[in-house]
């Protein structure tokens, strides 16, 4: 069986299992103070192109425990958070914005993205609502790139998206959990541009060759004060900070964090092509690293005997959407058995 | 100006400021442990033909403070409930039940209710999902009863969304901020049909003749315990209870609290008659003390000079939804106002 | 049976049963934007000497409800509130605070009172603290005056208190539950004084001869924004809202509030000096409407044989400290019986 | 520099390296799902003597998140917990409780310990104060073992605690971030004893040699629904479980959780035989990893030059506490460095 289910099937890059052995004895202190933190958020800066007054860097184990983390530190406790319903908070996070104390507040997306205009009249009509007073308003936009159907925002998408935010006093939150694919499938949007378009972002290392990790980087400075003690209230500052910051310092060196991400895209074109020449429709056009498509239940049935794949959106009928993603660690041997399966449909 | 926006634009029904004013020097303890918050709740017993043992009542302030306390007696921290889209709950209360740590599970509506088959198949769907376990699960469902619109669920169709709430394990609440209204126009369902088919329901007091308060009837002995301990954390536990047990003691005298409805359900009758013969669409049909009726912007500005209507949504076209609200305190002469207004449209 | 146990045992003032009376009729608009909260807070705002660009002024209804949405409103998620241990939201609100998600800090005090000087030790020791992350950092200051034992701060004392608060960047949140009684026993500090030293604080209305009602004034433009959202979403709007401006309206004509106050510290001066005559030993000094005071259980059995008192803190030995309440409502006669039993013992 | 201020400046045992190693190309699915995970927890139970029915057993990444956690599953909202002053959920985590909507209830406690006797009196207390609906009741009592301050509950004070907690209805929830210090330092209690007085307690990973990880063991039946769900909502559940899976299968082969243990006993007995031949008093006697020692700002100065120390209660005198730390990688040359140091003073 060879796992196409999700993109943290695997360890970790041997890069980051040698940085890991090689600092293995080192006596650092807790917490993320420790020097491999401290060279990895100067990395993360510099592939960012920021200074140190520009943005604060914390790393942080899980994308729930990020995203609940963020969100708490940026809303008051009437305001919510404005999400496709397809998000990832909005669907598979088990209510962690909400157990916090705040709404999703749900919109329209199209392949899982938000529209500029879809966000400025969606706030333009929470705030305007005569009865406002007794509706959540709206306190921050959350964003993920790739999202959760592995599309990507555009550079001019996002630049509007992030127009609006600012037009309207709310920060824009970009959940990055894969966003070394998106870097890694889009030439027009850079780490300097997310840290110029969004108020915060993360640069996830779970789904991109990290034990586990994610990198956020907060630009605003309102969101700034208090984000440590919010991380140790709620569980998400690691006792041996050391290991992400050595995870990190692994990933920014060398342009690993962009290789991980390359081998995946290249492997789910490869795949992508295959699926086209066999004829099997794709629910919507993915760049990144995952693809969706539709199968017949006896499609599906003879891939799953070897390939673990993601089961999406169950149509009820005679076909189903199944998500496959590749990874980082994806092999060039199990894309070609995959490819091989596809044909043998 | 004559107010028909909603039903608590006046004060209290003139008995109930009699027995405030005659119990008014009576010395009480606190916290709903006197004398006629027992009589009250022996009334509403009665009135519901259950026993002590079958049903504890509380006595709440206002609405939003008793979903609230309800739902979160009733929940366990990853449960959410589930509710219309239009549900009280899910717009109106600014994000009360989310400031408790609760999702509320959003399911479609016709006319604000709910289809029993539609909460079975959303169980079904939530439980079952591969990855229900990073799902918000259903904890409680929740309907009100008028809806939102004014509707009514019918016996049957009450019925058939408690047998679906019993057959899956999850306790049943009725909203029943206005159910003075329900029990005026309806005959199929009666107080002791409410406690019969819901695990919690409430009596609501502040739009129908009280100066305010909502009596819970908690039938589920799993929802009883601690109950009036998150009364009182939750900042719902009246200092003077007395007033909440005089309030509803009146009430349940001499059919006061159907007498309330009643009023309001016959000018609301007059009022849709007159809309009707004036060939004004409503936008859906409501037995209850809401009229939503169609209108020009010059229509409604035409009756907005003398009455205060309530904007219900702007279609953002020619024309628009008002909702039209009687109360136990319209007076014939008000309905005559309107509809001698509602005839020179 | 006469009670004395506490100050919110009968219903109001006859002059506000009288003007809820006049204006039961009156049509007016929900959750506090009618003419009589208008007035009210027009009322309030003056007997303050402020203006309406200084303060906002909210009515809520109970005083747990006030506690908390105000703590709320004023704190970001990692922050706790300082509180002497004897605080009423530290020990007697079912842990309301906690429940919005915040950490009562709690503070020694004497006799009720905090003293400013370890105010400015706590504060400074939390935040110097090498492990200040991993510890609520405090974020504001609660006051209660008169405190839970009925003792009052002076000038000087809550002129330091403040001064500290200032100096730490803390806001100052006074509960003024029982203010008027404060305002009545006191020369040395007035409204005035008040708005002048707190951030935040309010009026106690409940038991001082309100149904029910606390006028909330904020100070501080910081804590201004989104506070009727959170009263929406805490369940501490009243739909009738008009019930609070009349009630308040009332209590700020004509200096109804301080003769509530002073009808209650007047008698509590003749009952002190029954009980000092008596040979009685008061646990504490407390120049407001609570008297506390050591009795032996036989005392206690012969005066609770016709007076409701309240039970304090039971020594666990052969005596019992007994609350004895007055309030707006006591009358001559009352007291008169109260200090024949006393000299009857 | 050598460190001894806490047990978690290393990485990992080797042998968890090596496995990690060893596993890390392997594909396994996500959130403990994996075979890893499965064995892992057969080892535990086995180790305590429990079957699968009888104990649940998951992996969480970190103390703090684990403490908030099981205290989440196991409360209802009006509960709080009872916790030593000293309880590291009393002091040590920002608040994490309170952010969940939970009083941590305080009790005394003897160099960290509870005694048995005020837990009983203390609920006896609560649960019969008259007031007890405007107080927070307790829900469960939390120990940890070994306690914030190196010291260890024998088998018959745990036993008491138990017994108590039995008769009150309440779980007992027992903290073990070093339960492997405490099972290396006493022979009266072993991980049976453990799973057979405890409701919940966990097996602490982080401290004892893995590079992260806590094993909560769920004895009570009626903690057990909805846990992995409310891991996931608190942002519990690692994407990569397998992680866990692999480090306790290795703590719980070949005896090695143990003998990390004791490698940090050993070690922290020959220091403190030095501290005492030394003349240097020990605030409390504590027989795990941690050493407490009074020294002169003179003699923590000429210590601190090579190695850091934790700096624990500033007695704001010419003393200072501090805690000497061993662990589970303390070398003999790192001891025997910091005894000639200690005989240098």
């Amino acid at each position: 069986m060879i796992r196409f289910d999700c993109d943290y099937t695997e360890g970790c890059h041997p890069r980051i299992l040698e940085a890991l052995t090689r600092t293995n004895a080192e006596q650092h202190p807790g917490y993320g103070t420790d020097a491999h933190c401290a060279r990895a958020r100067a990395l993360i800066r510099e592939a960012c192109a920021v200074s140190d007054r520009d943005a604060d860097v914390h790393f942080l184990v899980g994308g729930t425990q990020t995203n609940a983390t963020v969100i708490a530190a940026v809303l008051r406790p009437w305001e919510g958070v404005l999400s496709a319903t397809s998000g990832h908070i909005a669907v598979h996070e088990t209510g962690a914005i909400e157990s916090g104390g705040h709404k999703v507040l749900p919109l329209p997306h199209t392949a899982g993205k938000l529209a500029a205009e879809d966000v400025r009249a969606a706030v333009a009509c929470l705030r305007a609502d005569p009865n406002a007073e007794h509706i959540v308003q709206p306190g921050v936009v959350y964003v993920s790139q790739p999202t959760e159907y592995g599309t990507l925002y555009t550079r001019a998408e996002l630049e509007a998206i992030s127009a609006v935010c600012r037009a309207a006093g709310l920060p824009l939150f970009l959940d990055g959990a894969r966003l070394g694919y998106a870097l890694a499938a889009a030439d027009d949007l850079t780490l300097p541009d997310y840290a110029r378009l969004c108020d915060i972002f993360y640069i996830g290392g779970t789904k991109l060759g990290c034990l586990f990790g994610e990198a956020v980087v907060v630009m605003n400075d309102a969101v700034k004060p208090g984000f440590r003690n919010l991380m140790k209230q709620r569980g998400a500052m690691l006792a041996k900070g050391r290991l992400l910051g050595v995870q990190f310092e692994t990933m920014f060196t060398d342009g690993l964090y962009l290789q991980c991400g390359r081998n995946a895209v290249a492997a789910a074109r490869r795949i992508r092509e295959a699926l086209l020449q066999a004829g099997l429709p794709l629910a919507f056009e993915s760049p990144t690293n995952q693809l969706f498509v539709t199968l017949t239940r006896a499609q599906s049935a003879a891939l799953e005997r070897s390939f673990a794949l993601g089961h999406w959106d169950a149509t009820g009928g005679e076909t189903d959407v199944l998500r496959i993603c590749t990874s980082w660690a994806t092999t060039p041997e199990q894309t070609d058995a995959l490819i091989a399966a596809i044909r043998a449909l």
